[in-house]
């Protein structure tokens, strides 16, 4: 396969959220035009992002949506069902447990790992929460390929050393900092609170005002 | 202030972490090049954004960390001190309104809010969780400026409208649609499965394989 740039990866997701929604609804074919309307990406990046994948829609037909969907969801990675734990089972752990979305994109939650005795044995959708010193045991058993990390950020960089360790291959960091990757793993630092920012600038005024930077 | 580009914009909640980081180690200066390093920008591109707020880092001094800190934190909003409203007090309610980050970044929790008689009276962080029926007479009291809507997918449009009737200015969406911005107000959607699908596609081998859309 052609590789693929990393800004049409990026576009992928939303891409795959949006078939997903017209399959459910039944929708068997649509044009780069639909798509563009619906996803913010003109008709001709549409086209030439898809056509990465070495295929084409056809002209007066479109494209099939399930089709691309699969296409989509291969390149994703989707199709894997990767094994997924979760170290660090408190609020946001067990929000992420609970997450619809992952079941959904073909994610198996097998695992969940905390330190502290008072949520050990608490359950989740028929998962009981482990103790850590459970983690090695259970990964030489199940061998998942991604781990979640909701725990401190000072736990963060050695937790990720030990799951690098034990076969892991794929972090999904929430740990208020940014995980260097340990050697053999992916890592993608998940920071909730840029969009946050991102959502207080636009609702800030700022005609007029001036901001400058003292040397 | 020159407008700045929303590209621009983009980058900024990852220069402000990194600059908060710097803060908190009580490094006084920087220069392009160290920030670049860190944030995976070219030294260049650094200056030239930093360039838009009408500030010039110093030859031979770098930029001052602190003021550079605070330009920026300006730019974000941060300094408005928004109130913000959690509507939805499940799981993700719960782990968002313990979500440390958030406070730190200047904004202040002061209502939470669902249906479910069930949550009703609970509470976290001195917040006692409201049902949806007193939401009015909160917002004519308190003027909330942002709500973060972590409620079903079903509810979220509707939920959104009273919202912007209310006065709310900004809404952190959660729920699983892409919700479109009731007039006057900015909404930014949160698919946490975005970065998730990116991570499968990175721990996923391509070599070799061929993937074709058919037509």
């Amino acid at each position: 396969m052609k590789k693929i740039s990393k800004m049409v990866i990026r576009r992928l997701p939303r891409y795959y959220r949006y078939l997903s929604d017209l399959r459910n609804e039944g929708v068997e074919r649509i044009s780069s035009t639909e798509l563009s309307k619906r996803l913010k990406v003109t008709a001709s990046q549409i086209r030439q992002d898809l056509n990465c994948f070495g295929g084409f829609g056809q002209q007066g037909y479109g494209y099939n949506v399930a089709q691309l969907h699969e296409a989509i969801g291969d390149i994703l990675g989707l199709s894997m069902h990767y094994k997924m734990i979760i170290i660090g089972s408190g609020n946001l752990g067990h929000a992420l447990a609970n997450y619809a979305g992952f079941a959904r994109r073909g994610f198996q939650l097998v695992g969940m790992f905390d330190i502290s005795e008072a949520v050990v044995g608490t359950e989740i959708h028929g998962i009981s929460v482990q103790h850590m010193s459970a983690l090695e045991a259970f990964c030489q058993e199940e061998a998942p390929e991604i781990a979640v990390l909701t725990v401190t950020k000072l736990a963060a960089p050695e937790v990720a050393e030990k799951l690098a360790k034990l076969g892991i291959k794929g972090i999904w960091n929430f740990s208020f900092m940014e995980l260097v990757a340990p050697p053999g793993v992916h890592v993608e630092n998940v920071h909730l609170s840029d969009s946050l920012m991102m959502l207080a600038h636009h609702i800030t005024p700022h005609s007029g005002k001036k901001s400058k930077i003292k040397e």
